[in-house]
């Protein structure tokens, strides 16, 4: 299992989370010490990514048990909404305070102290924290064998789009996992990174990953994939996924179905990699999909910055929609799937 | 001939400049009385574009023509020398400067006036100008009958990369040039303009001068293409050339390539639009086209203002070239080429 740098760190009863606002400039960490503090925080987009949301909430609500002189069903429930309401349409953070509900509802029934009870939250924080820890490194392994199939005698230049690392994921990441792990490994030679706008992941986040794990990279601009991938510049392609089809079809950040088209045509294999919760076997392909579309002035400005003519109109599509017929192949903590072969994805995730 | 907006103007014995740093946010005219004013407007990129340059260091030779009381060889070589050290690696300037030392040293010999001298470069400039926008109206009236073709019932969606209008040819432009032409005659329902990362010649300049003639447009990142011509939202796509080669590859801003390849897989008609003084049938295709590397600070900062990391690496390439077999015609002012049709090229050039 790899140790990458993580940006919540729970020690000494207090939380430490890494000021994601302040990347990449400032590597500055909040210390939460209350349920308000991590709510804020949340709220703030101190930490950001829903498996981060999810364990500091864990941690938060731990925290909240350790301020309280006594706890009864309802200041639990009072103290949980106050959590959720944080970030409302968070499913997974809503699904881990829920859980910790029911943690301490159970505690109190079982008349448990309220620091046994803490203790409890907070172990639960570490178990969920390392489970998402051990799928990625799962998933990691799976895109590094796979590497060193395809390509057994020399390291690997490898390329990724938008953000999927330590600092959505807490520790390794999906996509950006199987290119740190392999880096633990001394098989990468290089990364290529799309800046991937409008919103800049790739350039305020990936790089600030890589350089973190000291891996050799170059930010690109998302129109420069031909040129690199004309240039035998890249040997694989590696990106995450917001949700996958039954058929294999995957939305992920807009960019993702361009970089793969360009892909097929190069020959360049190219691999999604995510967790089963990120599959939706409920839908058959990727046609049922409907894309958001985003403020326009994260096209035509940067940092308030007016980049365009004042009343400029623009177009901001947030994800898009890679057919499965340019995917090689979807990695899962339960295996490789082959989009190309009917029916190889309902059955692994089944399996 | 459509009457685009002019970024140079010729009136009452007076240059007056478009000020093209200051866009998209202010609209200045500057006011251009002397030698040394016009030089420093090239020098200092107040104008841009090759086409523009010429034609505004002809008008500013003879606006030194008149502030003379007596010429000779001697002193004419000394002013076009000093008005081609404002740029002195763009060819088009020191080509049109030189040619007005011949009209100049000609009419010397002759012993005509010197206001006749100034009013034989100053129609010489306008002559230049006219020229250049009888082939750009040529150009665009073949790729307006190309889309009357190929849509002949409906109003068209139109997509195009970087900036290829008035701003850099003086007037109609190339790509945009067809774009601005079928929007004379109201067959433009709407254009997509790719932002073009990193300098955002789309966002900066394009939208500006769709913007000027009421255009209905959307700026997009480059990323967004699959999304775009999956969901139906393009007919055809136009872009201009840096240079092409003898069998239709064409070498033009980074991104285009991408482009094309997503474009063949939707089946969306794509045009180059470039005169005959881009075409360089002295190469057989485009693999003997060197890409420029740029300054990686156009990916990592924008304005001043830092993007990613510090120390962040970038790899930046001005240019890409697109595969011919990408490309759907090649529209010069001698008419349509067909890349698909060995020959086809090379025929229509020397015919």
């Amino acid at each position: 299992m790899t140790n990458s740098y993580r940006p919540i760190i729970w020690k000494d009863e207090t939380l430490y989370l890494l000021d994601q606002r302040k990347l990449p400039l400032e590597e500055i960490f909040v210390e939460v010490k209350t349920l308000k503090d991590c709510a804020l925080a949340i709220k703030d987009m101190i930490v950001r990514g829903a498996p981060c949301i999810g364990f500091s909430a864990i941690y938060g609500m731990a925290l909240w048990i350790k301020s309280q002189k006594s706890v009864d069903e309802k200041s639990t429930r009072f103290a949980c909404d106050e959590m959720i309401s944080a970030r409302p349409t968070a499913v997974n953070l809503s699904y881990e305070v829920n859980r910790c509900y029911e943690l301490i509802t159970q505690g109190i029934k079982s008349g448990h102290s309220l620091s046994t009870i803490a203790e409890t939250l907070v172990n639960f924080g570490h178990a969920q924290f390392e489970h998402s820890q051990r799928i990625n490194t799962k998933m990691a392994e799976i895109g590094f064998n796979e590497l060193n199939k395809l390509i057994p005698d020399r390291n690997w230049n490898l390329m990724t789009h938008c953000n999927t690392g330590f600092l959505a994921c807490g520790s390794i990441g999906t996509a950006l996992g199987v290119i740190s792990y392999s880096n633990t490994k001394n098989r990468v030679n290089h990364v290529y990174a799309d800046e991937t706008r409008p919103y800049l992941q790739g350039s305020r986040l990936t790089a600030f990953e890589l350089a973190k794990e000291n891996i050799p990279y170059s930010l690109v601009v998302e129109g420069a994939a031909s040129y690199l991938l004309s240039h035998n510049k890249v040997d694989a392609i590696f990106v995450g996924a917001d949700r996958i089809a039954a058929n294999g079809d995957t939305a992920n950040k807009v960019g993702t179905s361009t970089l793969a088209i360009v892909a097929k045509h190069y020959n360049i294999p190219f691999y999604v990699v995510a967790p089963l919760s990120s599959f939706d076997i409920s839908i058959e392909s990727g046609k049922e999909i409907e894309i958001e579309l985003r403020p326009m002035e994260e096209i035509t400005e940067v940092k308030g910055i007016k980049l365009s003519p004042a009343n400029a109109q623009a177009v901001n599509p947030s994800f898009d929609v890679t057919d499965h017929q340019f995917i090689t192949g979807i990695i899962c903590e339960k295996g490789l799937i082959n989009p190309a072969i009917k029916g190889d994805l309902v059955r692994v995730v089944k399996s």
